[in-house]
């Protein structure tokens, strides 16, 4: 009997879906004191978020569960409906520019607590609006692509380099299909120009190609009991499709805030047509760290025994979920090379995310982010 | 000795001030049941906002304060750092797209919560941005000043009409400064296009000579001890402008709101040039507005014997922060004639938003709003 696990990310958050009852832990993660900044996620009933000075605190029936500086916040998650907050410590956080967001209980984000000088930044959006038409926004859709054929590359390259002598079949196939998507680069590289409109047509089937490779490759190293047979974007009703779902919406919450945080809008992406209610440029955006940042960790995970779990309600397990984003949230924190210094991964996402303001304003190519072994 | 009151409106909002200490009230303002819409301000310590089925309740001490259906709320306003909120009341808010504002407490929105629908088209925006080079930008440019000369024509003859017998050379000071006005109107009609740039400075000529007239003949009807001796924008340190500016930031959060809901870029304005954090498109539109909204009613309380006051530490009082934010949110609630319908005033206001759209998308005229006698 297959698992039955109808969880998936809808990648169009809105207002319909509510948070859940109660989620039943608290996680704070701090980062390594080099940078002390750290992730609050209020996921459990009966919490109290409050100011205390300049520390923020939380607190269960009274009792203290976490408290830090107010400028060691990096980002607070709100995932529960049954919480409360003070207006002093969500005013605190908004004086302190700490975005604040809320997803519901399948990681969609359908709220954000937003400063006005947010989106201060009109002739930043003006050029990003330009570029739709004037050739950079066809060289950020092609960037945007090319980071991600390059990460899936490297994903299957990765998973054939341990298999190279236990199941020489597989890495056969894993580095096959590498090399395919590999080819399809240069493809997206030449596709002619400046227009978006003509182009995307050429970059969405090149994506799909490479993707086809990617997933049935991946699906020769997942073993056969999590009957994985094909990516199912939404809906999913299996447990590796939901487990990648939920993945997705972590690192969703994080380039979200990063495109906020650059003052760029969500909204007015270059690969897709502008939707109503679709945040197309994050939708872009994260095509760079799909593979790196959730990929490659939950594959790693699955096919050295992971097993994502589903509660009796046929929703992935308050377990799986916390081992999902526990191995999302800690990639993240990862630190790899990038130009040259030892950089976190989710803070290679802003700085990427100002790449993009520097190609806007100054036409410095924007690279896009590509992974390490 | 001058009546000491710094109270001003920065019209930069900015995460450096913070929401005060104490607020000495509840204003829970319900609307006529025509509508019954109501708008929800928290501005009382001690108060909790939850949730319970689908009502927002807020409660001081653990007793019942106000209650009221969710669709039957407009907007909340949060006026102190010392209350508190569930998170269940703030995703109820959210997933009915009613607009959380965070005020400080000269009326500055320093933090609004938005679901990420509320910036869901970027197709308007662009237009928008459009706009600007295309002749459109000035066309709304000229129409939100012409609204504002209009508006300001209208409150003089206004306090004119009432002063015909009583005071014939107020009145003849009041009706001479009108008509100047009105002669300046079609000056800001001819203003050649199609660009801006070069508009922009007669545009903003014209509007500072109107100034002059509209502020000098209201001088004259003002009591003297009131000390109002010039127009004051910020740092204002008399009463009448701090009233001034604290009426004005109550119909900013309401313009603010509206431009939003229309999912404008708030920050690209056509009057003035982009700045960094200055919502250019939200201190054009609003100039449609003040004389209407804010002047006459506080002109008329000025005339009538209102006395703002300070207290010890040189702010507007409560009271008389009350009374003006009364004064303004009656004006907001009053239903006048528009398009042939009686509509509230702030309805107007949103109307005139959509109305914005309409021009951008389907180049229907933008005819600025012109209060009643």
């Amino acid at each position: 009997m297959p698992i039955s696990c109808p969880w998936s990310w809808d990648s169009s958050p809105t207002r319909a879906r509510a948070a859940p009852a109660a989620w039943a832990a608290t996680n704070w993660n701090p980062r390594p004191p080099s940078r002390n900044k750290m992730q609050l996620i209020l996921n459990d009933y009966g919490l109290r978020m409050g100011r205390t000075h300049e520390r923020i605190t939380v607190t269960k029936d009274g009792k203290p569960v976490a408290d830090a500086p107010i400028r060691d916040i990096e980002q607070v998650i709100i995932a529960t409906d049954s919480a409360s907050v003070t207006t002093a410590a969500l005013a605190a956080l908004l004086e302190n520019g700490i975005p604040v967001t809320f997803v519901d209980h399948s990681g969609g984000v359908f709220g954000q607590l937003i400063s006005p000088t947010d989106f201060g930044d009109a002739a930043l959006r003006a050029l990003q609006y330009a570029a739709a038409a004037d050739g950079r926004g066809l060289a950020l859709a092609k960037a945007f692509i090319r980071g991600k054929l390059a990460n899936q590359a490297l994903n299957l390259k990765y998973f054939a380099k341990s298999r190279a002598r236990s199941n020489p079949d597989a890495a056969q196939t894993l580095n096959g299909a590498a090399q395919q998507i590999e080819a399809i680069i240069p493809e997206i590289q030449s596709i002619p120009g400046p227009g978006l409109d003509a182009a995307r047509g050429s970059i969405l089937a090149a994506e799909g190609r490479a993707a086809i490779h990617y997933w049935n490759a991946l699906k020769t190293i997942v073993p056969p009991e999590l009957e994985f047979t094909a990516r199912v974007r939404r809906g999913a009703t299996d447990p590796v499709n939901a487990s990648l779902n939920y993945g997705y919406a972590m690192l969703y919450a994080r380039v979200w805030s990063c495109v906020l945080a650059a003052r760029l809008d969500p909204y007015a992406g270059f690969i897709h047509t502008y939707r109503k209610n679709k945040p197309t440029l994050v939708f872009d955006f994260i095509e760079e760290f799909r593979a790196f940042v959730v990929d490659r960790p939950l594959f790693s995970w699955f096919t050295k025994g992971g097993r994502p779990e589903c509660d009796p309600d046929s929703r992935l397990s308050k377990a799986t979920r916390d081992r999902i984003s526990g191995l999302v949230l800690k990639r993240l924190a990862t630190t790899i090379p990038y130009h040259g210094r030892d950089t976190k991964v989710q803070d290679i996402i802003q700085a990427e995310a100002w790449e993009i303001i520097r190609f806007l304003k100054q036409n410095e190519e924007h690279t896009p982010f590509i992974g390490t072994w």
